[in-house]
């Protein structure tokens, strides 16, 4: 049985990404939810994940007694396992597409992750056009992204980015969560993608469930005092 | 034919690891430089890199009119076109791991990745000491890198972390050039497969073509004036 160990449904964006690829392609998974604490060594998270994962971070995916860490590895592992699921595009340049827009997400954009952390429940419009007025970076973080899914919409035609729904749309579900929290500008035909993404069952389950969560945690909340 | 654009080879960590990985697994291909320079919208880097990789970072991969970007999915396609040279490990679960531990440093390792960037040429024992003693955040990023090889080369038996050398010992060869140049602590085990992978003819190309540049980019040297 897989089990997928994740952090709060509301805050972890590295959480959703492969929950809602588990969930969305009907793969059967259990949850195991590690509630974000201060992360100190003796923390409930760490020791509940030290002997899991070495790394110490969600999510992590355990297939029996074996675990696979960060998401594009848990991705990757899934796209092995079930290859019926056809959870990357068929296409050799497809794939290999799809991949390179994945790691640079893995390891980009990071103006925008810093001013506009991922808080599904949050309603912050002000604090978006704030930052977009003043930060260059996210500015041009989003501008990279819209220039990105535009570009594979018109290129596949939809509904998603490279047809089907797969790890490359699970991917940016995060992404999307961010620009509705701050109201950040995008295009129409991005919105109505994101607009079909949250909409499947998959992502509408993790965001029903990150709205009923109603943990606050300051150190994901720079700009409420409370809920 | 396979082209692989970089940057500098003293500077760059994410383009030595494919550049590695290429060269020592004996695949064809051909290098395109090009140097660091201010990365504003109309330098001559992002003027030559922008009709080829959106993203507008090295490195990429073309292949013949196609383009892969991020080290991460230039690694997969490269695995996926030359299944014979076994990039990745053959078993599932050590293929797993070897991914894993790849995602972590695509995503992580970031006080070490800010404070002791990489720069070959450079030997900053004083300036590692002084990362060492204040910077807890690199003790814990070189703690948990040391362990993951430990703990790899002692249930693969080395030479590499997994067997034989791959890509998941690519991706880690410019942290081996940090430790180097910061004199940054390392057990013996681990030393020595540093050696071991740094005297692979495909790596010495790129340490010996590193000491040969002779750049100085200001902001890739926050602890020199000049060389």
């Amino acid at each position: 049985m897989l089990k997928l160990y994740i952090g709060n449904k509301n805050y972890s964006s590295w959480s959703m990404r492969p929950w809602v690829l588990l969930r969305q392609a009907g793969i059967d998974f259990e949850e195991v939810q590690l509630r974000f604490d201060s992360f100190s060594g003796d923390s409930d998270f760490k020791r509940r994940l030290g002997g899991i994962a070495p790394a110490g971070k969600v999510p992590v995916l355990t297939d029996g007694n074996f675990a696979v860490w960060d998401t594009l590895a848990i991705a990757e592992y899934l796209a092995e396992k079930f290859p019926d699921r056809q959870l990357w595009p068929q296409g050799v340049k497809a794939r290999a597409r799809a991949r390179s827009i994945c790691a640079e997400m893995h390891s980009g954009f990071g103006a925008l992750r810093g001013a506009c952390g991922m808080n599904i429940e949050a309603r912050l419009p002000e604090v978006g056009a704030i930052v977009w007025r003043d930060n260059a970076g996210v500015r041009a973080d989003v501008g990279r992204l819209v220039a990105m899914w535009q570009e594979l919409l018109a290129e596949h035609g939809g509904p998603m980015l490279f047809g089907d729904f797969g790890i490359a749309d699970a991917y940016f579900t995060p992404v999307m969560m961010r620009f509705r929290t701050y109201a950040l500008p995008a295009p129409a035909a991005v919105t109505a993608w994101m607009d079909r993404v949250c909409a499947l069952p998959g992502v509408r389950a993790w965001i029903d469930a990150a709205l009923a969560e109603h943990d606050f945690i300051d150190f994901e909340e720079p700009y409420r005092l409370t809920r």
